[in-house]
């Protein structure tokens, strides 16, 4: 695949102007594209703008609504439980998220869970904007149905990503990982490039190991059975079912407590995702001295990189560092963007009458 | 390996005597009895009294201290810091989970860090305590470096184990699962048996991929490099750098915010362990009405156990599900305990001075 390297402040002003069009307000669609372009920036193009066209489709559809309003149905001075009305999901986290920081910073910790709402974008923005407050952030999201649980053969619980932040010097630790032993758009480069799958991935209709990404991925989209196995892979020899339980732990804190839909039944409502989420934020000033445990933190993901290398490695990496160095380099730099992307970019600012890019 | 069925309450009783000839008082003999017997009710013979010449010897060892006394060093309304002061871990566990509780029956959420405390038995244990109270309970807990970072080859975090239950009906879900892709018992096993480890598993000294169970835990317990590879194994072609995140996780509640020892440290200063833990007690009331949340999950996990099996599978479970069947079986039954345990417990009861089993 062929990317071009363009300004990012650009690529911002595009998405911007895009969501505007959508009927975003300014500050909405800067908020939207702001989430967009960090998965960008921390060189997860998964999550970046190649997944404009996806919401174009769900804004067009009227699975996001964009003139939604959220509402707090319940709520605490530790948390809230927000129900979105299918908004737009950077614009429900992001709020959410400022809710359970603010409750953090008065209280010491704040949990707020979110119901009927859309894709949200990377987990890892969320917790960043607890850590850029000082705070311990995490964050979940479930989607729709794309793994199989332990000893099954039906997609029940989503990518289901868990990420958690905390500042350390000199970068905030930052884990964003999908429950699943990979995500969907991992199986996607394997079918464009026509590889086997390894065998510890993904599972035909039938709950049988499939190699096969192509089987696989319409699978998952026609809801035929089968799908991708959690973090640990199939069976239970590497531990899948400890990734089958951690997937499961998602849905509890984002649609169960939330009485919201579970990954199993979201998308399956013509008109609305039903895409749940949950943000906590704690202030780890509550054990002890704030500067002597930012301090700990920052010597142990210390010693791990320090630590000895396998043969052959020369880095160990602590989560959140890749991100940093990449996010550095591209902020006031350029971002590559893959030309299908960009077609699919410049289709888009056609039907939106808007100028391309 | 020969099992013999003893009585439950036998083993209890006889459990209940060993700790009160250590100088434990009756009802601290009776809590960590409570916690080691949890394990061989649910099934996980690791973690029962099988470690009861362990805990043997660190008690002999002084790395126990029989007549430890906990100290509140940091405390607010929803958390609290202890130092141990090497006190046992489950007396250490078991009352920090009750303050989490009372905390979060109080305010919505209890976080309770604890430091410098010993090897707590199983995880799940605590979390069903706060089940058990109608909470959400989590529970955390580092232990002596186990397990390689991605790339390297010099164990760094620990068995790590998380654990989270939340009542259900008709049984709690209870995940409890350990941040490596297996425990250090399962090593024993292959090596006992003579077989070679499974690919994914385990690191020489230099880093590389290891067969050998007996190279892989002479190395764990000489501290000469190698160990067991995080859930999702080596390298990141199936998650491991996941798993790492995971078990660095665990060390960040236990270790990191209670300014205890991470796991690199652990066991390494004579007299002391110095493992730390996390518990969290959350009242799931303060997202909405607890019946309607409780449903959701009876629903969900139903849902989860009703979904298609994979072919040749006849069940699907839910995590607690083996625990809660295996443990109605032998409540008011018997455990079978290895014989090479029961000759240890005898050997203990020898040098106690009190009547064998």
């Amino acid at each position: 695949m062929l990317y071009k390297q363009i300004d990012t402040k650009k690529v911002r002003s595009f998405c911007e102007a895009v969501f505007a069009a959508y009927g975003f307000s300014v500050d909405e669609s800067k908020i939207i594209t702001d989430v967009l372009l960090r998965a960008d920036l921390y060189g997860i193009e998964s999550h970046g703008v190649q997944r404009l066209v996806r919401y174009h489709d769900e804004i067009s559809s009227g699975q996001v609504d964009v003139r939604a309003k959220t509402q707090i149905v319940h709520e605490t001075g530790i948390s809230a439980c927000i129900e979105a009305n299918k908004a737009m999901g950077q614009l429900s986290g992001t709020e959410a998220m400022k809710l359970a920081v603010q409750k953090a910073k008065t209280t010491g910790c704040g949990m707020v869970t979110v119901r009927n709402s859309n894709h949200y974008g990377i987990a890892g923005y969320y917790t960043n904007m607890a850590a850029d407050e000082d705070l311990i952030g995490v964050s979940m999201t479930n989607t729709e149905a794309i793994c199989v649980p332990t000893f099954g053969s039906e997609a029940m619980t989503g990518t289901n990503a868990v990420a958690l932040a905390m500042p350390a010097s000199p970068f905030t630790f930052s884990f964003d990982a999908s429950t699943t032993v990979v995500p969907r758009g991992t199986l996607e480069v394997f079918r464009k490039n026509d590889r086997p799958l390894p065998d510890n991935w993904a599972l035909d209709a039938n709950g049988n190991p499939c190699n096969d990404a192509g089987i696989v991925i319409d699978n998952i989209i026609a809801k035929g059975g089968g799908g991708i196995a959690p973090l640990g892979g199939l069976g239970t020899l590497n531990g899948g079912h400890k990734g089958y339980g951690f997937s499961v732990i998602v849905d509890l804190f984002t649609a169960v407590i939330s009485s919201g839909l579970t990954s199993n039944h979201v998308n399956r409502i013509p008109g609305s995702t039903g895409i749940c989420h949950y943000f906590m934020a704690i202030d780890y000033g509550i054990f002890g001295g704030k500067t002597a445990i930012k301090n700990n933190l920052s010597k142990f993901l210390q010693e791990l990189r320090d630590s000895k290398k396998a043969e052959g490695q020369k880095r160990i990496y602590t989560h959140g560092e890749k991100e940093a160095e990449t996010m550095a380099q591209r902020i006031n730099g350029q971002i590559p963007v893959n030309e299908k992307t960009l077609d699919e970019m410049r289709a888009i600012a056609h039907k939106l009458g808007i100028e391309g890019i």
